[in-house]
């Protein structure tokens, strides 16, 4: 899985080959073709992976409460690329872009990235559900606006694949819309939320 | 520049040769290498002609007024696919998310999709100015509350791609924000606006 994310942030999804995904684990193809019949099986696997990955990370999402976890989440999703604007992060978001244009023609991709969309979508909601119930948050419906954050966090991660918008100034708009619209007014959140 | 969008839509971005282009507007491959070197060439050629287009789309959106006006542009870059999901038009968002994954790689694409964005950012925030200037819209920063918007349409593009989620349904939440957070409260805004 390791020599795959590698693969692909080096060749990208298009141009990746088997042989190229065994050379990063200095494995023969023909031992990577035991265990995956092909490219799309092997990035079946891979999405599963990440999918895991991702529920874990999103499931243990640190902050004081619901609002600063909320930010938290947005914070992680929308986090720049570590090592500039070209660095490995920069090319898996690519990379992942990609993935996400072959779902119509990829059934298992499309089933894969509907398990990741509903999953956060669903984060989303438990952490503005819990906020309601807190009073942090005032908000008629978490399961609109979770989709409506998610539908803003994919927009904000297609602008940085295409035309290099910065991830850190959709963020700001982001927080500052969870600021206006979802934050009750007498909200005592904690600074970190609001930072 | 049909040829091309049909042989697009008929073979996705990462499978279309020059063969299918040349086949499909009945010409020899060769007659086309004459005018295009690469298959890069013709698709830079074709993103200026969309650029060109959109431009003047979205120049002349009908309404009776700045917030009639941006419902409709809402409307026309969120329309479902003609022909139910799978329709040439859905086949061509594919292959534009297709071409966008690919921008990074591209710098000829990236400087395109980098007009296009701000094109219409630039044309959603002309009509959230005039509407603030005629008293139907309430907000701060046109420029802000643009590329909020911007950003909310390409997600709802990428989730449409990815995941198969339904355009209606982004579209209806994008409406119900520029209600709530754009419009001013007591607004003299077209029956046609609030439909």
């Amino acid at each position: 899985m390791d020599a795959t994310y590698r693969a692909l942030c080096r060749h990208g999804y298009a141009a990746l080959t088997m042989q190229d995904i065994a050379d990063e684990c200095g494995k023969s193809k023909a031992a990577l073709h035991y265990h995956y019949e092909s490219k799309q099986m092997l990035l079946e696997s891979f999405l599963e992976f990440l999918l895991k990955r991702s529920e874990a990370r999103f499931e243990n999402i640190a902050g004081d409460d619901p609002a600063a976890r909320l930010f938290n989440l947005v914070d992680e999703v929308l986090t720049p690329p570590s090592e500039g604007e070209d660095g490995p992060d920069a090319e898996f978001k690519t990379a992942m872009l990609e993935i996400k244009a072959q779902a119509p023609y990829e059934p298992v991709f499309r089933e894969k990235l509907v398990q990741f969309d509903e999953h956060l979508t669903e984060r989303i909601a438990v952490l503005v559900a819990d906020g309601i119930e807190q009073g942090v948050f005032d908000v008629d419906d978490p399961e609109t606006a979770a989709a409506f954050i998610k539908t803003f966090l994919n927009g904000a991660q297609m602008r940085f694949v295409a035309t290099g918008t910065s991830l850190d100034e959709t963020r700001v708009m982001l927080e500052s819309y969870i600021r206006t619209e979802l934050l009750a007014d007498d909200a005592d959140v904690s600074q970190e939320a609001l930072a």
